[in-house]
């Protein structure tokens, strides 16, 4: 077979991006550089408006026009898989009129569906599971990104209480001072608003927690938390595009 | 002005690359994702021959003509200025060629010599060193890339004794158990064999170690081993390419 090649749009966040491309080489079976797959990553972040904000309607553009000029470029470049490292941009009202555009416009590049794989993962990983608590940002939260995935596949969405996500979760991820986009480390404030975001989801019921936005694994490093296994959607995507891209070069579970 | 795009040659080897973007990202001036600078990394490892082993004579392809394909990919794709975060590929035997290579290409994109970068920022923020000891590849150390900058700075370049270098600091990058190229991340043998070149460079004088292989920042978490400054070329390359990107964006040291 011949190998494809790896296309990232890697300004979503940008953290976020190298986070995917770490995933990616970590997961790949190599034991010098030249066993590694060819990877593309293209962070453009400027061009590209905040998800939530679009999704809350905070602008009117949305990010889908850049995000499929992107890809393009990406595919232009030889990319012949591309996964996009950002939650939000998952959400229909984005990621289904990205990929009009993309039809529109002739790429036929195979795009993974990061929430997708997230549901598929579960379902072979986790069968025993039935309520999947996920922490987000806003307009993952409002768009329903998760709950549209994983309730026809059988699981429960255990999301946190709408204040506690407008006040502690999105902020973990937003805040201008503390957030982790703006600092590229999770905060202490940042991890505490998580921690008691993880806690009032198990007590709702969670038995798993997904990390649903792809800045949010930069605050764990452990597999679990509160004896709750974390899923962490960068990590199955870099795990997919491997699979998609020489499935001979992906490191067993 | 016009904020020029920044692109990176990201295989050699693929951590080391990844490394290079947090490290762009982490010294930018942002507080949003939007703020990030463009950066395309182009990590096609398995088109460029192992640097030391060309060196070496181990094998007779020079690395330099693949090299110039990548960075010529980058131009095409939009990129104006471009790192490559491999020292040993900053030999002149390789450099020299792929310079002529792109010249003969009219590739004009400006291409940043890691190296030199170092240079300069040794003179201008350690200049009471005298000293500097060298930690890298074979390759890098046989063709005296660090000596041939160093020199003619003033500064006196303090490499281990030959068998050390074979023997412990070469194979703590490179060995495919326990080298940090195959694993990843420095295992415990390659920080002990690290340790043991940095007490060595010590004892020989030096007063400031290189960290001169885009892996061995992997292994030090410090700004400083055993009272002596760390210097990290990535971090240098990371600043300098952000620094002709643009400026403005470049956080103060």
């Amino acid at each position: 077979m011949i190998e494809k090649w790896i296309g990232v749009v890697g300004g979503v966040g940008p953290f976020a991006g190298i986070d995917l491309l770490g995933k990616i080489a970590a997961q790949t079976v190599a034991q010098q550089d030249q066993d590694h797959l060819t990877v593309l990553n293209w962070s453009q972040p400027s061009e590209i408006v905040d998800r939530t904000e679009y999704l809350l309607g905070e602008v009117d553009e949305n990010p889908a026009g850049a995000l499929a000029v992107q890809v393009q470029q990406l595919a232009k470049a030889g990319a012949g898989v591309v996964g996009i490292p950002c939650n939000t941009a998952h959400a229909p009202r984005i990621f289904n009129k990205m990929r009009a555009e993309l039809a529109a416009a002739n790429c036929d590049v195979k795009l993974l569906h990061m929430i997708e794989e997230v549901g598929r993962f579960l379902q072979t990983t986790l069968p025993q599971v039935t309520q999947v608590g996920v922490l987000s940002t806003t307009g993952t939260y409002r768009a329903g990104v998760y709950v549209d995935v994983l309730e026809p596949l059988g699981f429960t969405a255990v999301l946190p209480p709408l204040p506690l996500q407008t006040e502690k979760i999105h902020p973990a991820i937003y805040d201008p001072v503390y957030g982790i986009k703006a600092c590229g480390v999770a905060t202490k404030q940042a991890q505490e608003n998580l921690r008691e975001g993880v806690a009032t989801l198990k007590a709702a019921g969670a038995e798993a927690i997904i990390l649903g936005c792809t800045e949010l694994p930069l605050a764990f490093n452990k597999p679990t938390i509160a004896g709750l296994p974390l899923i962490d959607p960068t990590l199955i995507l870099a795990r997919a595009l491997i699979r998609e891209a020489n499935p001979a070069k992906l490191k067993p579970l």
